[in-house]
C-alpha cells in the first residue's frame, strides 16, 4: 500500500509499505477513506518536535472495515467507522470514567511500529473499544467531511466545550481560530451558550466562527484583548472559556478574561506555557483540558452531524489526494488553509 | 476598646483603640464574641508577607449586633451573627454568582483603615450582603466554637471540596491535616464521599481526621505519598483532590495522585506554586480553587452545624482570652495547636 511518511521538516512524502495484517484477535483493518491534517502535525513538520525520519504519520482518518480479528464483535467488514485519535480498551476504569486518551491499555495513532492513519490502510488495535461504525452509507462529500471531523477536532473542540462546562444561556469566549476554536464555537452554541466572543484576526475564520454561531469578534491580542472581552461583558468577564492554541500568551489571555468561579477549558497542547498560579487564585479561575477522549463524545456527536444538526466539516478548507499531502500540509504551514483534507479512497 | 495588633514579626500585642462606629448606612458595628487565628495570620507573624506595624489584625469572627445604620435591614441589634472573612453587597454580578469573595464592593477583613476581628469590637461593611444571623440562642461553648468554624475554616473546606466537585460514592484525598484540611475531610463526608484518604504524619490530627470521616492515612510526603495513594486506589487515583496547603510540593502531590479527567480544589494560599502544566494536561487533570466564598456557604452549613449534623468546631485545640492572643499565635506557629480560638466576650 502506499503511505504518507515524514522525511524531514517541511517534507512529506508518499511511500510503498507493507499491508498492514491482523496481529492481535482484537485488531481490525482498516482501508482509509478520508484522513487529514492535525495543528499538531504541524510540529514535526516545522521541526519544532522530534519525529522519526521515515516513519508513518496521520491520527485522524475514517475508512472501511477491511478485517477483523477473532475477538471483535462490535463492527465487521464493509462497515464505514470513524476513529478518534487515540485507541482504547473501553473496559479499562480511564476508560468507564469517559476519557479514554487515559485507556490502561490504549495509545495514540500512529501505532507503535505501525502504521498512521495518512495511508491507505491501518491496523487498528482495541477495534470494539475504539471505533465507532457509522449506520448508513452513500453519503456527500460534505457529510463524509463532517463524519472525519469527529476523529478529532469536534471532538476536541467539544472537550475544550465541557472542560469550560458551557451551559445553555452562558456568554463563552473561545480564544483561538484554528479549527479546534472554530470547533469550539460549534460545540458552544450545540451546548446552548447565547453569546460566544471568538478571538480571531482572520477574516475567513472570521466568517466561519460567524456561521458556527459566534456573535462577537475581537480581533485584538494580549491585554487589549483582555481589555475587548472585559468592556463586551461589563467588566464581569466570560462564564466559559475554551483555550484552543496552548501558548503562554493565549493561556494567559482566556484565564484574564475568565469570570471569578469560571472554567477555562483548554486543549491546545501546552508549549511554553506557565499557568499565572495567582491571577487563577484570587479570582476563583479554574483550568481543565487535556488530550480529548474524542472516542467519549463520537455517539452524540454523530447523532447531530447524521441529523444535519452540525456540521463541523467545514473546517476544510483544503482538499487533495495522497499524492498531495504535502501540499497539505504546506497550505496549513503557511495559513492558507484552516484544516487540509486527504481523499485517499474515491 | 481593646484589640489586638501586629507589633512586628513574633509579636501580637492587645492595646486601647477608639471604639469604631457607623460610618455608611450600610454599615453594622459588632460585639465580638469569639474570634480566632488563621493559618494565613501566620504569615504575617512569621515574617513571611509584610504587614503593617501596630495595625489591628483577625478576619474570623462571630458576635453580637451592637448598631446598625439606617439601610441595614436583615440583622438589627443584639443579633448573633456570624462574618464571614470577606464582606460583600450580595448584589453584584459576582454575588449573585456565588462567588462573593470577588464582590465589586467588597473587601477582606480587616477593613481597610478599620478594626479586624481579634478586638472586642469591629465595624462591619455592607452588612446586609456580609453577615448571616443566627436563629436561637443560649449555645453551648462547642456549638458556639462551629459557628465560627462557618467564619473561614469550615467554608474553605467546604469550598475545596465543592471545587474538587466531590460527590457521593467518591474517593477522596485530602493534602494538609491543617484545619482546613481537617475541614476539607468533613466537608468530603458531609458531600457523601465513601472514602476519605487524609494526607497527615501527626497523630492528633489523624485521629480527628478520622472523627471527621477519613478512613485512610498516608503518612507519606511527596513521590512516596503518590506511590501510597496510587496504590490505595489500584493504580487509578482519587476522584477528587482538595489541596488544602499551598505549597509547590503539596500541589505536585495533590495533581500527581488525581485520577484523569478529576479536579484538584485548592484552597491552600500558593506559596512558590507552579502547576505542572504536561502533567495536568497530558492526564486531563484540572485544578479550581482560590479564596473561599464562605458567605455562600453559611446557610446550608449553618442549617447542618445547628441541627448537630457536622462539628466543625472540633478543629479548635487551643482556647484563650483576648490577653493570651499572643499565646494563641505561638500555639499554632509552633504546631502545639491545630487552630487556637478566643474568646473574646464571656
Amino acid at each position: 500500500m502506499r503511505a504518507a511518511i515524514f522525511e524531514k521538516p517541511g517534507s512529506i512524502t508518499v511511500v510503498d509499505r507493507p499491508d498492514p495484517g491482523i496481529e492481535q484477535p482484537t485488531d481490525a483493518v482498516v482501508r482509509v477513506v478520508l484522513a487529514c491534517v492535525c495543528g499538531s502535525d504541524l510540529w514535526y513538520y516545522r521541526g519544532d518536535s522530534p519525529f522519526e525520519a521515515g516513519a508513518p504519520i496521520g491520527h485522524e482518518f475514517i475508512g472501511i472495515i477491511e478485517e477483523t480479528g477473532s475477538e471483535v464483535s462490535t463492527v465487521s467488514k464493509g462497515d464505514l467507522v470513524i476513529a478518534p485519535f487515540a485507541y482504547s480498551d473501553g473496559t479499562c476504569p480511564h476508560c468507564l470514567h469517559g476519557v479514554q486518551t487515559a485507556c490502561q491499555n490504549g495509545g495514540f495513532f500512529p501505532v507503535e511500529n505501525g502504521d498512521g492513519g495518512q495511508g491507505e490502510a491501518i491496523r487498528v488495535p482495541l477495534a470494539d473499544g475504539t471505533l465507532v461504525k457509522v449506520p448508513g452509507s452513500g453519503y456527500s462529500d460534505e457529510m463524509m467531511a463532517s463524519l472525519l471531523s469527529l476523529s478529532d477536532v469536534m471532538g476536541t473542540g467539544h472537550h475544550a466545550a465541557k472542560c469550560a462546562r458551557v451551559k445553555a444561556g452562558d456568554t463563552v469566549a473561545v480564544v483561538g481560530d484554528g479549527a479546534v476554536g472554530l470547533s469550539g464555537v460549534l460545540a458552544a452554541k450545540r451546548l446552548g451558550a447565547e453569546r460566544i466572543i471568538a478571538l480571531s484576526r482572520n477574516p475567513v475564520r472570521q466568517d466561519l466562527a460567524r456561521e458556527f454561531g459566534a456573535t462577537d469578534i475581537v480581533e485584538q491580542r494580549g491585554d487589549e484583548a483582555t481589555e475587548a472581552v472585559m468592556e463586551l461583558t461589563d467588566g464581569i468577564g466570560v462564564d466559559a472559556t475554551l483555550e484552543c492554541v496552548g501558548t503562554g500568551q493565549s493561556v494567559a489571555t482566556a484565564i484574564s478574561i475568565a469570570r471569578p468561579l469560571s472554567m477555562v477549558g483548554y486543549v491546545g497542547v501546552p508549549h511554553g506555557v506557565e499557568f499565572p498560579v495567582e491571577a487563577m487564585f484570587f479570582k476563583n479561575r479554574g483550568v481543565l483540558g487535556g488530550a480529548a477522549p474524542a472516542r467519549a463524545y463520537i455517539p452524540e456527536l454523530l447523532d447531530d452531524v447524521l441529523e444535519g444538526k452540525i456540521n463541523p466539516g467545514r473546517v476544510f478548507d483544503f482538499k487533495t489526494d495522497l499524492d498531495g499531502i504535502g501540499e497539505a500540509y504546506a497550505a496549513m504551514d503557511e495559513r492558507r488553509a484552516i484544516k487540509s483534507l486527504i481523499e485517499v479512497a474515491g
